[in-house]
């Protein structure tokens, strides 16, 4: 049985911003609501997220394509989207101090008082187009708009058929994206988990209709095998399929892949059968041919689309609200991050006992550092000290270099989650990694 | 010697747009002009001159931490860092198309004609600022505005202190980071050589006053390297170092690497020595101190930073114009990318020389494609014919499975560049790779 988590918002935030995984962006100017920037730690994890997320995708049932889409795009490919017309909240501003409020998330309530000046005055509910607007340089008249786009998706469904001829691919297929996508929310929040400008993992997979709902179950088995892969408690993933009245209208059918955090069971990834919707809208505003003609039957078809989409950020969030703890160590309260060892940010700590045995050490760590990048080399203060900072950040393993090393040639390494010590020979420690999954053999 | 490269822009274009590297943004509805999206082939390839990146920048002289800061940042930064002011180039518009010109860089002559209409009706020449701007949605009377970042480096200078303190970090260090710029160019041009929307890849080094001048031609040395280590033709590769009157106010030293393209010597990367002026403005403008205190004199200094700032597009242009030659191999004209075996997006193509061969070939195929991902397999046309189509995207080595392999389990492997063919073992296949430069050993 899962303890329930010790983690709260408050203590995840105060623990990225001290190890340095995500700092405010443009924090010594006051920093901008709902956009962050990330350390060298996050880096790492984002790294690793990204990693896992493209081994995830491998499959035996077609090609995976991988497309760099353009952050910036035209106002015509968002109008065929929907995006244009389809895309907002409903808001209302306050007359008298100019705040902004979404009025579908209970944060503001019309019949009461500005929560931010106290007064009353609210304008009437509008919608509000959440896609970023700016203007390119090119003409004086300012009718050059450019947009930045709300999801990787429609980068990749305009691309169809340069994707399909370029690389000679065959249905079923997929073109994968990871990149930036941005959103004006009125209000962001919860940290990672809504914000403004924000990396998304999307697979879209082209298939013929006879196979799309088969190709919609392999996909949905398939993501659930990723969020095990993970290390993710699983009793704390649900999946949730969409309901007739839950899809968007073009939607054949729709699953959520949700995580329970302390603020409730939240969104993190779509898995969508989204018929031929895409590619029918992009062909009727583009006045392009984008079917697919079957050599076989000798007809053209317009392919399906199953999607599969997640947030790197709410993936990030997630697996350090399911990785933290709090519990005692050698008699002392701790709080460790237990991540996966593909997740961990850093593989491996070394430690020289005492600083007489820095130099030998520091040998070690470089030695090893040629093979194994990530590691971390620390002497500052006690090893139960040094400890509780490689716990913080999740380090898998720990290894201290002592008097005995000298002689005997071998080093104690310590595990993260147990705190159990071996000794082993320096020349093992890299089969020792690798036994314990830290390094791929 | 080397010959002349028979590449021009134009046939770079079109090996780009047919081979799947290159797409010109929202093609199907008429294009953005200044932004593309990357098909398969330039993914991997971007993704090779970032690796070699990275590992160009390890270094015995300090640690390089990782930033991946926010494209979405305040006005007060770019004010702080004199984006605000003086990030623009002069301009001219139409009065009567509307159509936006730059005066500077001799694409139209005020004396004459609007080369789009024809007619003659100038406004006064007025600087045009260069920042993408935006508004957030937070507030109703527009005030909340955003720009999108014109380079990579200010969001590591807003963050040294953040990086210095969480990485526990001594002097000197680098804060290293990959990732989009935009510039709002009124006349984009070259291809991929001047973009609105690009990559950079940015170092930036944190060293103290005394020690600065020697940190500048370490990394004057360490990049040379790199340029020699992508298998470029040095002789086209030239450092400018800039005269007092070419360089910028606060910068001590600066270096252009440059490369000869068709269109003549283009900058390709600068390192400058921008001395304390980053920091201390944004020191002065956010009120935060962000010198160093030194234990050993007990005195705070404010560091010195050194910078390389490259584009992975341009290097991206580069690549192709480098490795472009029509030769004549088995009798015909062919077009080959000569690639170094490291930034060749496909490492190896594997084709049964008839299709009664496909199916142990493409047994082969897989077992190969667990250790090298980035290999194709080719049944269509004859031998000669594939080979064409990987002389074209660079694959360095080609193995054709033949109705004797059945027999001696052996296969034909053929060099890109010499036409060469071996006769080698399966077995010997990965240890052949690795010999040639494919694979890591
Ligand atoms: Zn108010
Ligand atoms: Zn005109």
């Amino acid at each position: 049985m899962q303890k329930p988590t010790q983690a709260t918002l408050d203590k995840i935030i105060s623990l990225c911003k001290r190890k340095g995984f995500v700092f405010q962006t443009a924090e010594i100017y006051g920093g901008l609501n709902g956009v962050y920037d990330f350390g060298h730690l996050g880096f790492l994890l984002r790294e690793n997220i990204k990693r896992a997320w493209r081994n995830s995708i491998e499959n035996d049932l077609g090609e995976i394509y991988t497309l760099e889409g353009s952050l910036l795009g035209t106002q015509r490919m968002w109008e065929a989207s929907g995006h244009i017309d389809n895309f907002h909240d409903p808001m209302v501003d306050c007359k008298n101090c100019k705040k902004r409020f979404r009025t579908d998330d209970g944060s503001i309530d019309l019949n009461k008082n500005c929560p931010d000046c106290g007064i009353k005055n609210w304008t009437e509910v509008r919608n509000f187009n959440l896609m970023f607007k700016t203007e390119l340089g090119a003409v004086a008249d300012g009718t050059a708009h450019a947009y930045l786009r709300p999801e990787t998706a429609q980068t990749i469904f305009i691309n169809f058929k340069n994707m399909m001829t370029t690389n000679r691919a065959k249905m079923p297929f997929g073109v994968a994206q990871i990149g930036k996508s941005f959103r004006n929310e009125i209000t962001p929040k919860q940290f990672l988990f809504r914000l403004r400008e924000f990396e998304q993992m999307e697979l879209e997979w082209f298939c013929s209709q006879e196979s799309a709902m088969e190709n919609f179950e392999f996909w949905l088995a398939k993501r659930r095998e990723f969020y095990r892969s993970l290390g993710l408690n699983m009793d704390r993933i649900r999946f949730h399929a969409h309901g007739k009245e839950e899809l968007a209208h073009y939607s054949v059918c729709c699953t959520d892949i949700e995580y329970e955090f302390p603020f409730g069971f939240k969104e993190l990834e779509g898995i969508a059968h989204r018929g031929t919707f895409d590619l029918t809208q992009h062909s009727k505003f583009s006045g392009k041919d984008l079917a697919v003609f079957d050599e076989a039957t000798k007809t053209s078809h317009t392919p399906v689309v199953v999607e599969t989409s997640v947030g790197v950020d709410r993936l990030f969030l997630t697996l350090l609200f399911d990785a933290y703890y709090e519990d005692e160590m050698d008699g002392e309260t701790r709080v460790v991050l237990k991540f996966a060892p593909h997740i961990a940010p850093i593989k491996l700590a070394i430690f020289p006992l005492t600083k007489k045995l820095e130099e030998p050490a520091l040998a070690l760590f470089k030695t090893i550092k040629k093979t194994v990048p990530n590691i971390q080399f620390d002497v500052t203060g006690s090893i139960g000290k040094r400890y509780r900072r490689q716990d913080e950040i999740g380090t898998p393993f720990c290894i201290t270099y002592d008097f005995d090393t000298e002689h005997d040639n071998c080093v104690t390494i310590r595990d993260r989650d147990s705190g159990k010590q071996d000794r082993i020979a320096i020349t093992d420690i890299m089969s020792y990694l690798t036994e314990h999954g830290v390094i791929n053999s």
